[in-house]
């Protein structure tokens, strides 16, 4: 099945890579506000990774969580291929999920790639993008009218 | 099966008015950047119809989808609790689906309610929110750290 | 000067009528994130006054503010010409001043309109959108290119 | 003026490192939607120098701006203390300018460092945050209620 292979590839040492990584990315979340640090770690199919973290406003609509700005981070680099995106939070007891927004900013560059989902021990639990964005509007939608 | 439940369980005449009311919705759209007018329609559960659309802005992401705008029309008139939302788009072959920020909104204010998403010939499928944000992120979550 | 004209051109008794309507429309905020209700009335200019309220979301960049709601409103029920926009909040000792967002918003549909800032005693200072996005990029800048 | 300094105080090959940056950045926008490209690039006080551009979405309002990426990266680097940012598009006739979202997501970061919108030929205004945010909503309004 594509979907599970998507989320399957990973050689295990290169998904404790990614791991270590968002929680690294996690220290420098600036979360004044929520007080509810999160890191991203993106994986490009080329092999590099873009970390990013949640950076909120005072005016709380302006923030931005941690899987875009690491997205946003590879795009500005010229990345646009990405093979999975791990998220740690400091939930002990739950995995961090990613919001719809970020799904969707994940949808726009392809649906059948990786996302880990962690809890702060590390465990984590892995969907595809498809997975988490079922039946999704995106960039070919928009050719259609 | 409660999500089937609750996608299945509005009267044929209700979600016929909701049908034609997110049709009529869709008239006001302001969309001269797109030019992919959306209309939804909120039904609550007191039974009020709150209709959105899309207001674009030149700053794309300052934009908003017709069914953010709905809803937030419906919070502000006190109303926070709902039984469906249906979404039309001018496509002829698609059933227009809600993005992943709309999404994160409608499953603020619950997650088993309905869905309906239609093409132009009015056709519909419909879905819980909970089928279309699986695994999420949610209110509850921000009290476990 | 025109500007001042467009924030001094309310008769006073309609002020007033917008005043105690952004008060009453802050009852509605969904803030249980920020604790900071905020509340906008907006006068179109064929005087029909639109409410809203900040509607926050457990993802905070998914939230939306008052004068945003408000504005979105409007458009949905197709008006898109206003005079004047309130804003009323619960800071005691400052004027409740729109977020740059908003006034990216509110700019989309014209600069030389009326906001009035609101402290929560009533009193209030008045500047045009123009004033306080100067300098703005605009619908027209997107055919420059 | 304190603000006159902050626009003024970067030695001239600074500012002309800093134009050449943004263009650069600018090669990397994502914007199949708008055709509008937008790079900008930010100086923080340390001397490091952080490059961002638009990164569209097609459902629009999921997009982000130049200097919003830019930001993100540097807090996400650990930055957070900025100079200056510039901004380039493919405008000929007027100098780009930030969205008000964007400079409320400068404001959070303080009033007072510099921002150089550009036209496609390299010239330039500059301008203070404060200047381009007047009367804002900031951080310590939180505090206030
Ligand atoms: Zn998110
Ligand atoms: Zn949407
Ligand atoms: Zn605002
Ligand atoms: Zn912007």
């Amino acid at each position: 099945m594509a979907q599970a292979c998507a989320a399957s590839s990973l050689e295990p040492s290169l998904v404790q890579r990614l791991l270590l990584c968002c929680q690294e990315a996690k220290k420098a979340a600036y979360c004044p506000y929520s007080r509810f640090p999160v890191g991203a770690a993106l994986l490009t199919q080329d092999g590099r990774i873009f970390s990013g973290c949640n950076v909120e406003n005072a005016c709380y609509p302006l923030g931005i969580c941690a899987e875009r700005t690491a997205i946003q981070k590879a795009v500005s680099e010229g990345c646009k291929d990405f093979r999975a995106i791990a998220i740690a939070s400091d939930l002990q007891d739950d995995f961090i999920a990613p919001c719809g927004a970020c799904r969707q900013v994940m949808r726009e560059f392809g649906t059948n790639w990786a996302v880990y989902m962690t809890k702060a021990d590390g465990t984590y639990v892995a969907r595809t993008v498809q997975e988490l964005l079922p039946v999704s509007f995106g960039p070919d939608d928009l050719q259609k009218v």
